[in-house]
């Protein structure tokens, strides 16, 4: 059985190419982008601001083809797609924790965010330490691996 | 433009109903549970051992009507739905951070479940407190409080 999912806004950022996208959030550092909800969903916003962090959950609409196995941005060696974030994944389902700036009605000031501009938002949760912040988990191939830019050719 | 998803899998579990089901992953403790991928995207599971703890993406698949303000399980006031992670939301998009056990081929045995017995798997991505533990992060409106049981009548 399928599921239909309607965009419930846009993701506005600098990043108009790939090329410019950081690797990950951790990577996006001070980027600063505005999330804009359908202005009829602004009621769901309230409290958000007792929040400082927030899960973004959006599609990646401009993603390549799916590889199950294949080299992420930050390795040399291949993993499987589901041991790494790469957007080119059955399900083109992206996800970002970002600091929330303010809020004004329907628009949400985020800072820390590496996604496209225009990238349709699906759902925002609240990140929240208590259920988030897993003591003693393992980085797996990421430990060690230092941010860098993304290797020529890869996308 | 609408999206449509198809499961990658599905997620097995010891709750058979709404009302056996644990508020949140970090209530559901010790519960077991299986992710079942479909047997072709096994592959893309490559080094996900390497990780101790994963996300699941799934399906709110029995949820019930969507109000964008409501009383969430563990408070009695009324937050907006994206200031929650209850279930009736416009996407019915869930996310659960689970701890790997063990793989064999296409079946993951996790512990820490907190889904309904049959929901649809659409991703899984590995957690890297590199990226996922934000420091100093808010818990918000869920600071203090204590898990309990669900509230009578409330789904």
């Amino acid at each position: 059985m399928n599921f239909e999912i309607s965009p419930i806004g846009t993701i506005h950022t600098p990043f108009k190419e790939k090329s410019q996208c950081p690797v990950q959030t951790g990577a996006a550092g001070e980027a600063v982008g505005s999330v804009e909800l359908l202005p009829e969903l602004a009621p769901g916003l309230k409290d958000i601001e007792l929040f400082t962090h927030l899960y973004l959950f959006y599609i990646f609409d401009r993603a390549g083809e799916v590889e199950l196995i294949r080299h992420p941005f930050l390795d040399d060696e291949p993993h499987g797609i589901f041991a790494t974030r790469h957007p080119c994944r059955p399900t083109p389902l992206g996800l970002s924790i970002v600091e929330l700036v303010e809020r004004q009605g329907n628009v949400l000031t985020v800072k820390g965010i590496d996604v496209l501009d225009g990238t349709p938002l699906i759902d925002i949760k609240p990140y929240a330490p208590k259920f988030d912040g897993v003591e003693g988990a393992s980085n797996g191939w990421l430990e060690g691996k230092d941010w860098r830019p993304k290797p020529e050719g890869r996308e």
